[in-house]
């Protein structure tokens, strides 16, 4: 896999590339342990401060690594990622497998956590955790993102979509509406 | 804009459609008001219950609705209807105009709430709300999807997912790993 170049991205506009429901790579550090999980299940919550919801299965390893660092990265892999992806989701980190060296994956320092970046995926979110409060009740953490690193290119990375049953949808073409919109609603 | 045939779709099984991470319409009953409002911001939060949460900005005119009600259908538009969604995302509930009528949906009922399904959809989810308690803070509401109405065909609908900047991202080809996955994982 290649490692893409990434430049500082702003984070009012990260939403770009998670509003569209991609597939994410979560990376987590917590005292001498790193892990990588696949989740589907998030949200945008805020521009600014931008804020960012997903669920964590408490069944799964990185819950605690997670919650007790109140760190993570948010990794976005492309389609030609898909058996990567498959492969993390097949282990867990209870067996203390490291999935960077099993998968060949690169770890990069974030700026801001550390829990390691991901270098080969399209773009990483460092995340802080913002609020707690409804994890026990709907393994639902609020985070605040507070770095953003994305390649320039492709403008448009294929991403990948869970639909469950074994089964990604693909990111397919694109529709501009521009001179539709008020500006205010853009 | 024709109208799909649709059939009772298992709760269990309904992030099938939304945590792809498509936009969805949302419709909303109060007294004597109805509104239809475009959201982009929602994720699963559980399949059993089958729950599910969403952002609404208090400025949206639908916030109100929803809120006194309690309820709302997510309903779930095709690519082929990306002018009607753009421009319902242009209006306000607010200068009380029809979105039905100026949009030419039809609404049909629902079973369990009295906000209308959009019946050009290709699917309806219709939702209680569950937890309140987050939304004066982070404008997220957390939903209990009750019933869940979807076109059996086609089995893959082309869907619009926004990314800002007026650019809709539409979803694309699949792919299968189901040899590859654990059946837990399914």
């Amino acid at each position: 896999m290649k490692i893409p170049v990434k430049h500082d991205f702003p984070l009012t506009e990260i939403r770009r590339y998670l509003e569209p429901g991609p597939i994410v790579l979560v990376s987590s550090r917590w005292k001498d342990e790193t892990n990588v999980m696949v989740m589907g299940w998030h949200m945008m919550l805020g521009f600014s401060p931008a804020r960012f919801g997903c669920y964590i299965l408490d069944g799964n390893h990185s819950f605690e690594l997670i919650r007790r660092s109140r760190e993570c990265v948010i990794n976005l892999p492309t389609a030609d990622m898909v058996d990567t992806v498959v492969g993390i989701g097949n282990c867990s980190g209870s067996d203390r497998i490291d999935k960077f060296a099993k998968f060949g994956l690169t770890a990069q320092p974030g700026r801001y956590v550390d829990a390691p970046l991901i270098a080969e995926c399209h773009a990483n979110f460092e995340c802080k955790l913002d609020d707690d409060r409804q994890i026990d009740e709907y393994g639902l953490f609020i985070w605040e993102v507070v770095k953003a690193h994305v390649a320039p290119s492709p403008k448009r990375p294929e991403t990948l979509h869970y639909r469950g049953d074994a089964e990604f949808m693909k990111s397919g073409g694109y529709i501009s509406r521009r001179s539709k919109f008020k500006p205010q609603n853009l």
